[in-house]
């Protein structure tokens, strides 16, 4: 049959609809988000129909398109297009045996995230894979084959090389920006680490964001298989690469009721590993009550299930449970984390526990390649500036200024500080609330705006002492951020 | 926080949602699908909402509105809204509960169903709740929980006498048109039976689009409440009652997976009679092949729940297992289904099958109320004109013709006639593809169109003879069934 396009001023950059008049879907003997593949010249699409029930938006023989589809089959208003009907996806009987309790195969779950990220699957179908392998928990052979589905599909590195090197934190502790640092250390060292990291959207900076202070992390695949080349290491932003593009979109449906399937937490970040070929893993687990584990159980028997899909997966993991009580670091936010970051560097009065934790961890790398005194060695190549010089090429093989010094980082001219208002000993640090604030004064977007502790846990404090101050780039976000309440941050007692 | 509204061309009548740009919900923390509180003067709603990643669509500042929340807070491009951020529908804490498979109370189904009808759920947060009842299947208490807040939260109508007596089919099969049949019978004995029915979306007819040739089927209603009072009965479509809307809303979500969760089977069928105060009930479920129940052991299984959630909703409920085998009836399609039933109202040649299943049917809802010799009473009043003299009062009083008679209802003017090319007997008919050619003729939409069947099951048939004909009121639509495979619709051996 052939329909009129009306081209929607929406694109959705997700699933692929389109909308037909109720009196058309029941002709076509259609049903809400039943396929259809629209047809223009020789460029065909497969899309999930909408039925719009008035004539005011999609009248019949009319199709209305999202810009997406329309763009990508070159429609305009006044083509016409040939519409056939189309059987639903073979995934969706994979998504249905999922729900049934059976354990999906390799092949299936290959087929699954391939629909997933082609769009062939409509946000509800997809939620049913969630909420399926949320409530039928995968078996760790799943989240196997979940991993190598979300690698094959997505983009990846390659290097001919071993080992190549990797760390991981677990999301959700502010600050805790040790990953430039071992990077550094570990680089110095002739390793190879090549990092590729997200931008952050839920907290006030990721790996990415901070970095991009010092130089940009948007890389072409080549200009990164340079940089690694030339430095042991890089420092960029994933999302060009298109690495495990399939996990997020998972993400975007656990969201609405926070779910977080473990088998989809194993894949999720050893997909990404996997994608840049790495062959050992260092895997950080801050435990506390504002992080994303809050019981050292739950850590356990996490850690065993990365080292056994690991073996599954030829990576040789290793995973450390660490305190995740209080912020890791003084600065939260791109700015204020990079400052920290080079001002240990260049070992001055950089914060000791971001510092101390940085180096107890590339130590562990060292150990997990066959180093002696891992911890030794490390403390070593930061101590004696050649941690600092190798960021200083990374810096320069990405495009920034080697040169840059902490003083010379720009942070938000609004700046307000928060004192104590009694004396006493601090006794609680609001992880949450950190975040929060350093996100309502604008980071990770602005990235000079962010909070700085100035004491940490168990610090004592006298009357009007500054507890935080809180940076933002404009007089709004400053505003905005003072809002919050501010007793709160921290708990002296 | 002030936006500007971009109004976007598009209604959705599903779960509300605004868009902003990546920017402010950065600056606002939000992630995808949290809610927001839109407010213009007095007037306030909360929507989730959707992230627009470039600035093409919705800039930072604006506010992406959808024709529906516009419209109902009256908002043009050029004012100005007052933005807030809202927490979570409580709802979804109790949708999280089940998906950890805890039984849910009252109070916690009622909020649900309560949200969902408000348009408070996204489709992923409602889709999870179907995923997590279908999963952890609901118990016969939740299930009667379900069916109660189905019934409290739309519309109902409210008889204060007893019995009101009801029927119901399990879908599904073609033709089987009773329901007006059943109606005249046991009106005509002086029962009430106020029959509401939908109007048909996947099958070629629904007791409304049947009822709908012969007499107006849309009433408002008081205008019901009058018809039932002077006839004991009616034939309306329970669209403009909005009874059970919630359950339409559930059925739109199970489609995708074809999924059917018991819990929801039972509470859909049952809010409905309920919504119209039935006390006794008669639920007819056909096994079939091609039949939406297939085996007697579930047909039998899903009787024995039907019962006893009964009994937790105080109504009286009887359940028989008919042959499902093949169409009952000639007809199918809202004309021919029509012509069938006043052919047998009127005691002239009209199809054997349905009228003793009818008469059957009939006769069992009288000894659901006390009757003796239920069938020897329900085949008197239909042999003695008692029964189509109760049609025309209902016809008259919806507003149709009572004088129509079977001549004089209109069928397709582009009939085909598929003649058997063999000879032998009838040993398959297949519901799906009669139902399908049928809708591909054009009905329900087009009352004329459907398809008659001359022949049934285990009929002995010459080379030649008609086997069945298509009625579609345009050559397109009926070029259009054609392309069926007509081949496979009987088999003959």
């Amino acid at each position: 049959m052939k329909f009129k396009p009306k081209i929607l001023q929406i694109a959705t950059k997700g699933p692929l609809i389109a909308i037909l008049n109720k009196i058309d879907v029941q002709l076509l003997n259609l049903s809400a988000l039943d396929r259809i593949k629209i047809k223009k010249k020789e460029k065909r699409k497969v899309v999930a129909i909408d039925i719009a029930y008035g004539k005011k938006e999609v009248s019949p023989g009319e199709i209305g398109l999202f810009l997406d589809v329309a763009e990508e089959l070159n429609i305009k208003e006044d083509d016409e297009v040939e519409v056939s009907l189309e059987s639903k996806p073979e995934s969706l009987q994979y998504i249905k045996k999922k729900l049934d309790k059976k354990e999906l195969s390799k092949i299936e779950i290959d087929k699954i995230i391939k629909d997933l990220l082609a769009n062939k699957l409509t946000e509800i179908e997809a939620t049913y894979f969630v909420a399926a392998c949320y409530i039928n928990k995968m078996s760790l052979d799943e989240s196997a084959y979940l991993t190598e589905a979300i690698v094959k599909n997505s983009g990846r590195l390659k290097f001919n090389k071993k080992p190549i090197v990797d760390k991981h934190s677990i999301g959700g502790l502010a600050g805790n920006r040790t990953t430039p640092i071992i990077v550094s250390i570990v680089a110095a060292a002739g390793l190879t680490i090549p990092k590729t990291s997200t931008r952050s959207i839920t907290s006030p900076s990721g790996t990415s964001d901070t970095m991009e202070v010092l130089a940009p992390v948007s890389h072409s695949k080549e200009k990164i298989m340079e940089i690694v080349k030339k430095t042991n290491a890089c420092m960029v932003w994933g999302g060009t690469l298109d690495l495990a593009s399939a996990d997020d979109k998972l993400i975007q449906l656990e969201k609405p009721l926070s779910l977080d399937p473990e088998g989809f937490l194993l894949a999720s970040i050893l997909a990404k590993k996997s994608a840049v070929d790495s062959s050992h893993i260092l895997i950080d687990i801050p435990i506390g009550r504002e992080a994303k584990i809050e019981s050292k159980k739950r850590a356990k028997d996490l850690a065993k299930k990365f080292i056994t899909l690991g073996k599954k997966l030829n990576m040789k993991i290793k995973v450390i449970i660490t305190d995740g009580s209080q912020p890791i670091g003084n600065g939260v936010g791109p700015a204020l984390e990079a400052k920290d970051i080079l001002l240990i560097l260049q070992n001055r009065n950089g914060p000791e526990d971001l510092k101390k934790k940085a180096v107890y961890m590339a130590g562990l790398i060292f150990e997990m390649v066959g180093y002696k005194n891992g911890y030794k060695k490390a403390l070593e190549i930061l101590e004696s500036g050649k941690a600092y010089k190798k960021m200083q090429e990374i810096i320069k093989e990405q495009g920034g200024n080697p040169n840059i010094q902490p003083e010379n980082i720009k942070l938000g001219i609004y700046p307000y500080t928060f004192r104590s208002r009694t004396s006493g000993k601090i006794s609680y640090i609001s992880n949450k609330l950190i975040t929060k604030l350093a996100k309502s004064a604008g980071a990770p977007n602005n990235k000079g705006a962010g909070v700085y502790l100035h004491k940490k846990l168990n610090t004592k404090i006298n009357v009007n002492e500054p507890l935080f101050t809180i940076y933002a780039e404009s007089k709004d976000k400053l505003t905005f951020a003072l809002k919050e309440n501010l007793n709160n941050v921290m708990k002296i007692s």
